[in-house]
């Protein structure tokens, strides 16, 4: 049974991915072997390019093919807002809301005494450091409303309190949500923050 | 925007995956970026010899790496049986619950006149020939129970009828499945199929 050991191998590394399983793996590699011309090979490709030029920005931590990221090195965007999130998923997502015109600052993780990751493991220090060096007037903190994530926030906001205006964004009833699907704890906050008509 | 463009062309290519969408694409291709030794690397490699190598084995229709694929290859396999089924998937699927000890051949889809698929399309004129070549004695239809795989197994034993015994795999209740989650015609063929205790 040696004339598939390959194509086992890849169908094990696939099914390893966040969000496939051995079955959709095998589904995934099937397809890519049946378009193999069209996907297979400009998709292994386009692996060993990024896998050779994908970095951390060495600014905000988010992840880019240059050394300092597009949003950092964009002039237009040094507005003095900084934007601080767990994760570049985070930061994908709020570009794609394409409101933010500010910088971000990618942690990297959530503090967690559990897990012993402290403030020197995330990109705590860089953050002081650029609040001071780039003029930053408003640091908003845009992490995840877990436990971790506002334990996080808490102690960002005690080393830059005085410094800068801190924000956090709103929490509420999601923009087509239904109370009916609605956790309390989101019901409870939207309705002690709730505003006049 | 341009310092991404790699990494945003690979999540879309990602995302084209069956199984896959922008967001778990987007999720993959972070991980992948976070592990890029231990798996964006390797997985990239592995593309590529699986490009390079995979074929359809000429003899059966299986995914090998070889012209003949073990299965085919194995002389203990040659038991006079010949399991018919539409995809590799399935081909894999039937190997995996490991029961089945002849060799198979891979029809490549259904019959449908909506989509101008005829016998030529699938491989069923060589597994004409197989039947006469191999010294097969018994075919299994092994094709889903959809109305396709059903005409496609008619048209199938229309053309060996009296040649080789047919069989096709037994209709019923699955193992481990309630009777309150199947369908209809599922609970209608076991029962009419029923057997003595």
């Amino acid at each position: 049974m040696n004339s598939t050991r390959d194509i086992d191998a890849l169908i094990q590394m696939m099914a390893k991915l966040p969000g496939l399983g051995p079955r959709s793996a095998r589904r995934a590699v099937l397809h890519l072997i049946r378009k193999r011309e069209l996907q297979l090979t400009p998709l292994a490709d386009l692996m060993q390019t990024v896998a050779a030029t994908a970095r951390e920005c060495l600014n905000c931590g988010n992840v880019g093919t240059t050394d300092i990221c597009d949003i950092c090195e964009a002039e237009k965007r040094a507005n003095g807002m900084l934007c601080v999130v767990e994760d570049v998923a985070d930061l994908w997502a709020m570009e794609r809301a394409g409101v933010f015109k500010g910088r971000y600052h990618v942690l990297g993780g959530t503090l967690s005494a559990l897990d012993q990751v402290g403030p020197e493991q995330l990109r705590i220090p860089k953050l002081i450091d650029r609040v001071e060096g780039e003029g930053i007037t408003e640091v908003i903190l845009a992490v995840n409303a877990t436990v971790d994530g506002l334990t996080t926030a808490h102690y960002i906001a005690d080393q830059l309190e005085g410094r800068v205006t801190l924000t956090s964004l709103a929490q509420g009833v999601p923009i087509g949500g239904e109370l009916d699907y609605l956790d309390d704890g989101t019901i409870s906050a939207a309705l002690s923050a709730r505003k006049a008509l």
